[in-house]
């Protein structure tokens, strides 16, 4: 099986292949070397980001090999030399990566990735990893935001249509984890395990000679529990005539239109006057964290929540950077890299990142030591655990397990914020990042 | 080959599933229907759309097709029914999809996608046409803009990193489609032909003992002729670094920090006083139309998109619906169909659009005939082709060549625009949408 899943290498960019080139002819491609995945800031004023795509990223991983047909194309278009063909023949990651899990909190300068490996190990990995974590951790990021302010009121992720039909099934992971209910993508629900829902479209509707024969086919096959979509003609006629088909036991309207807060309300109503009281009624109109948050006092059961989520609500990539912050030199010895542009400083060496708690288990600050754990007497959670060790890929956090894992570790994670993260307006990020060296010099993050 | 590649049957909504199901009980699922695709208007106040995705959707068409492993998957969810996993085990599309030709303009209410089949047939496509038109026109339609701003210097895509892995592919491509030069994305070049390039990052500097060894081991191997990336620490000590590692045959120098347009001239004046007046300068620092169209004086020579070109500048879904708009009653008659949710009005029936201009050969409307051609002693181009006819891809759009064919009608379509089309601010469509009815009504989409 495994040897028939495609290779993943060739979702890198050209300048890595011609890096490693460069760095084999230098001598200087086995150097060991720590990358860092991170964030510079939080997108759009928000609180916290979350963490997704480590499940995702072990599974790339693992395909993450060079074969006779991507060798073929290396050579046919001379993007490198033969040595370094050679060496990517033989490529298979054989480092350690360390990282924040699945589902977890992070916030600004939050070291989310650690790898450690030779340098030509590490680079070559750099577009694929952020390209997982900077699309995955936007969905979920986003998704969270909606989770609170639905405030118990489940959520289905639909919004597959909007996105690159592969981000997708991504987005529809990320959701779940981040605390949605279940998504419309089938893929999603294959692939991860994602519990998957969906009853039917306007078209379907449209297809049949009156809205009375649509919804009376539906129910035959689905059942009175079904959902009922009202919305195509007239509302208040839609709902009439879907409690006469259906009967008491109509599971659900669904309302794809309109001015929510006043349409739900009307919708309810007449639903209870024509004795439906357990009916549930579901909106699925351009939600949005905010649309979410104000329909709070309406009598919705349940959201469907498409492009704003699929698309990160604003923030569509999260700005997740991958730097060399630390590599031997040719005396060697370890030396913290750094470089120097403009706006893009980087904070260099091996990090040990722990969540702070005061008394009450309430978070208060992101602490990053640099070279060694910091040292403290709070309630310290360390951040990082082993993802890949010398090659080896841990299992806990692949698979249908792992998205299981890291939803539940997500609602840990979440609990444990100060309130005030889970405002929805544009601010500060909840908790400081602060760097504290071996020295005990500290660093906020800003 | 066919057999192994993975079914893409699943990148779908379970809904498309269920209504399949009830309208097979119903008796409903094989009328005869016709569904579009189309935008209800442009992002952001852009004056034309792009269509990519056409190439894309076709080989993915192919692979559409439900094998055990899916097969299973519905039945252990108790998704569709027996008689429904039937249906699915034979699907193969067999119906007939016009459309758009890929790299075509398009506007508000522009039919770019027509598929005729059965209700079933046609369903089931919805979401997986709309994942790739939505992200692959976003991409493409910004990419234009970028392209007419920066009046024929080269750009190349470089935003992988900045999307899902495989949107990664897509991007690179419809950027392509839409005049970009090349792409950073080593499988765009292997799966469509996309010219790659790339030379080094900051973690190659950073991880030798020097920004001297650096160069040299990256001239030593890829010639003097290498573009050079010289802010990593100090830019003016870069670039006289650069020159003296590679002298006056030095390609190219890369700057992706800073403040541009001062930096551009600064670097400029000081190549050429080191004599190396044939060194090129490209920029890669967070770029979008507008930033291009700011260093429209500055001596740039060429450009690197990232995020911005791959999340559509602002607008990474395009806004693309996929509905029903005619099909046969139980009657057998023909009846064009449009739900009437608010906001969300469709225009019913099948469509002939053309792209009308004027006797400069300038476009001046984007007419829809409804039912039948509009009727003009203008200069009309039909703007649908066939795509699949019968269930017969027609491989004309398919593959590499799908790709160069679509790269050149793009720039035959862009010439035809009025000169107001390239606007960058913000306003209406460059033309209006005008839909005749076969009695010669005209109505314009607003």
């Amino acid at each position: 099986m495994t040897s028939e899943r495609p290779s993943t290498g060739f979702l890198t960019d050209q300048y890595e292949f011609t890096m490693i080139d460069a760095a084999i002819h230098a001598g200087t491609a086995d150097r060991d070397s720590v990358f860092e995945l991170f964030g510079r800031r939080l997108p759009s004023g928000r609180r916290y980001g979350v963490v997704a795509g480590v499940g995702r990223a072990l599974e790339l991983l693992r395909d993450f090999r060079f074969g006779e047909a991507e060798l073929e194309h290396l050579r046919a278009h001379s993007i490198v030399s033969p040595e370094t063909l050679d060496w990517l023949a033989n490529y298979r990651f054989s480092g350690t990566i360390r990282g924040y899990r699945e589902g977890e909190i992070y916030f600004p300068g939050s070291p989310i990735l650690e790898v450690r490996s030779s340098f030509a190990e590490g680079v070559i990995l750099e577009t694929l990893l952020l390209s997982i974590f900077n699309y995955d951790c936007a969905v979920a990021s986003a998704a969270a935001r909606m989770v609170s302010v639905a405030r118990g009121r489940p959520l289905a992720e639909m919004g597959s249509r909007r996105t690159g039909e592969r981000s997708a099934v991504a987005a529809a992971r990320a959701a779940y984890i981040a605390g949605f209910k279940a998504t419309s993508n089938l893929e999603a629900g294959r692939s991860w395990g994602v519990p998957t829902m969906g009853t039917a479209a306007h078209s379907f509707t449209l297809l049949h000679d009156s809205e009375r024969e649509a919804f009376a086919s539906q129910v035959a096959t689905l059942g009175a529990g079904t959902t009922l979509l009202v919305d195509t003609y007239d509302v208040r006629e839609g709902v009439r005539l879907a409690v006469e088909v259906a009967g008491r036991e109509l599971g659900g309207v669904r309302l794809d239109s309109g001015d929510l807060p006043t349409l739900v309300a009307e919708v309810r109503a007449q639903l209870d006057e024509l004795g439906n009281t357990e009916t549930s009624i579901t909106v699925t109109n351009d939600l949005d964290e905010f649309a979410i948050a104000g329909l709070g006092a309406s009598p919705v059961d349940s959201f469907g929540v498409g492009t704003s989520v699929v698309t990160g609500s604003g923030a569509v990539a999260s700005g997740m950077v991958y730097k060399l912050v630390a590599r031997r030199g040719e005396d060697g010895d370890w030396a913290s890299v750094a470089k120097r542009s403009a706006g893009k400083a980087s904070v260099g060496g091996e990090k040990f990142p722990v969540r702070r708690r005061d008394e009450h288990g309430v978070a208060e600050a992101e602490v990053v030591g640099i070279g060694a754990p910091p040292v403290s007497d709070k309630s310290d959670r360390p951040l990082l655990v082993d993802l890949v060790v010398d090659g080896v890929i841990n299992e806990e956090f692949t698979g249908e397990a792992g998205v299981q894992r890291a939803r539940e570790h997500h609602r840990t994670a979440i609990d444990e914020l100060p309130i005030g993260a889970l405002r929805l307006h544009a601010g500060e990020a909840a908790l400081p990042t602060v760097f504290v060296e071996q020295d005990g010099r500290e660093t906020v993050w800003v």
